[in-house]
């Protein structure tokens, strides 16, 4: 079983009507309504609740985190960013989406701006697969469409991908690296950038196959209990 | 002073009109005119030339070579091929442009089949800048524009590029990485999509600049003469 | 069921003794043997085959294929290294191990001369885990230890590997990159260097633990059944 | 001129005898005279400075910054070493030394923990070239020796290399990436293992030679002045 935690700052779906009608009970539980299943377990948390309702004892039994921000990143404290972070780094899978690129936990595991350029046009907007082998491609074609999106566009100031899977092309001229993958420490990670908040995009089949098939890619086999520089005994004892 | 070779099969631009109105003297001349410089020595060879022009002194006293094929992939030989390889393992840069993706010595440098999507309809592109950092991206804005190029798009089966330069749009849907950084053996590798025969892709001041600033990237410090695996003493002779 | 598919050369076991001591039946049965169970069905191919055991029909069935060669690379007819080649391209995984960084799909596939330096000394030979959260380092500990073993030594003339999984540490002074994982067009490669055919590498089960758990990571999902370049019409067929 | 910062903590100097005998007036200080040259111009910092000696307009006015220190990083204000990654992110150069792995801005810009193993006992190291066409390696061998150094030892949790310069293998048996090249925004990382505070390390010549070649590696060819994300018009302004 993997269990999956996905987080918001449900904002927007509060206080915004446009946002409201298509996501009435915040984006979180669209995406933790078609991740369950068979194998994958979801809880959602949300900006408002203690801790941003990342305890340490959520964290520690969340195998992949999905995390959606947008207007209130620095009302995430410090210490639950690097709780986070340090999640990561002992195993936990995390999957960063879209305005997501601008948020603490993921300008720690990046060490870069995440800057990039974006105008909110509602333009169409074509996800092309580059590397069709990734397990996150999984049954997607060529490509996959979104009828209106928020269009980002580079220079993304992020490290290059260890691995990237898709590339946009946005009808109003731009492409965007809009699926990437990393190793930090033991964990995995995913930036996926479709799901503007007033966007249908989490109903949409491909970004929902994209997603699912993340979390299994993300989800770890082990962890590691801590981050600390051992000093170990010389493995050759009598020297050279 | 950096010596460069450009190689061209050039023969598009003998048969077919519609290419000889574009480039009368062939697509290396054109390439090797905007190169020459105070610090840039050019020559061009062609595949009707004896050992298409690239004959082992031709190799050996090239620092950054420039290939341009298309319908004649196999009529280079596989030696000549091969010693285009070796002397780029040996430290000598390579510039592959356009179509070359299927030729010979690009495949024997990747280890990859090279294949993309294409269609010819003159469509406008738009090349992004995704590495602004990159000295091959210097003088450049975020993207330059080519009013009519031919399409390629992903999947583009190539290694993941050491450092990935551009991402191109296409009027017609489409996105490609247009610009790819290799190292390979001591040799530095540059794909860059733009030029399609019939288009005056190589006379538009960014399409120079770019390859201009390729050129100079690509330009080797020194050689090795030898690819062999050396037997080598041990490094700690008497053993730990 | 994952099919995999051990080719070696099988030249050294019948011709010299202290090989057949430690191989009597090849080292390709050796392989086999620990291999085979519940999920991986294994067959064995030698050079002095049909076809070098490797016909259309053997590779179009296997799903990872383990390459051991050494002194008679150049006896693999060039059309036998190419189609595995290309079956990599088109998703079968494939394991170097040792000396077949010299072989002929190696060097297709990486593109560069797979030069290194080597001394057969018998050296102790300890190989540390770098990525620890690979699926290939599954079940090891911080490092394991290999008796003797032949000295391989950088620099290795090798694309930067997409993960770099191994380093080794030799007695005799000399650290090597012995654990590399690439992608190649659909499929995965991975190298390892532990094997040289006087040791009796292939019985120690840290090494099998690796070769095993390699196997299962390269094992492809699908397969491509051709490598081309299609005429694709284009994704917005009115234009922009 | 590459105007470069030596940045030290500063204390083990002052407060250690056997550390004071290696470096008197401080190791910033053996690092700036050996770095001085025509086109070289230093400067040091250290920790009791006001601002740690890293003002806005120090950072501001420095090409390449060079980073030591062990036992005082979180010492360094958060806030001074967010403004040491954000001139990276723009366009700065960074070489961190040594047990810089666990500073600040090492793991802002990393995004992983940095830990390895260690222990010190005076162990020989050997520095191994494994990109030997990187500009880094200009002027070594194949390989360099340090007589004595505090031994580093994988697993190092750091970002897969963008390039891997040097491995370095201790005669207590152990491996370290001990030369790392990263991209990270406009600037260059490098980090370079040797440098304990006990070993004369920074007067031998081949040290010197790789710390010269990474400090020209790093210097920035120009730089951006904020860090934003853009609200960019469309680049096609009617739309498709």
């Amino acid at each position: 079983m993997i269990r999956v935690t996905v987080w918001n700052e449900f904002i927007h779906e509060k206080k915004r009507e446009e946002v409201k009608q298509v996501y009435p009970n915040g984006i979180h539980e669209v995406i933790a309504d078609f991740l369950r299943c068979d194998d994958i377990s979801v809880r959602c948390a949300a900006l408002d609740e203690p801790e941003c309702g990342l305890t340490r004892e959520v964290v520690d039994s969340t195998d992949v985190m999905i995390w959606w921000g947008h207007c209130a990143h620095d009302k995430v404290p410090d210490e639950i960013a690097k709780r986070v972070q340090e999640a990561v780094l002992k195993g936990m899978g995390i999957i960063f989406l879209h305005s997501a690129h601008m948020s603490k936990p993921f300008h720690l595991l990046m060490g870069t701006s995440g800057t990039l350029g974006w105008h909110v046009d509602g333009d169409k907007e074509r996800v092309w697969v580059c590397a069709p082998s990734s397990p996150i491609a999984k049954g997607l074609g060529r490509y996959f469409e979104l009828p209106q999106e928020e269009t980002y566009s580079e220079p993304f100031d992020i490290p290059e991908p260890d691995r990237l899977v898709f590339i946009s092309w946005f009808a109003s001229g731009e492409v965007f690296r809009s699926g990437c993958c990393y190793n930090r420490g033991r964990g995995k990670v995913f930036y996926f950038q479709p799901g503007h908040e007033t966007c249908p995009t989490y109903y949409i089949p491909e970004v929902r196959t994209v997603i699912r098939n993340a979390v299994r890619w993300a989800a770890p086999e082990d962890r590691v209990e801590e981050l600390v520089c051992p000093n170990v005994a010389p493995a050759e004892p009598c020297g050279v």
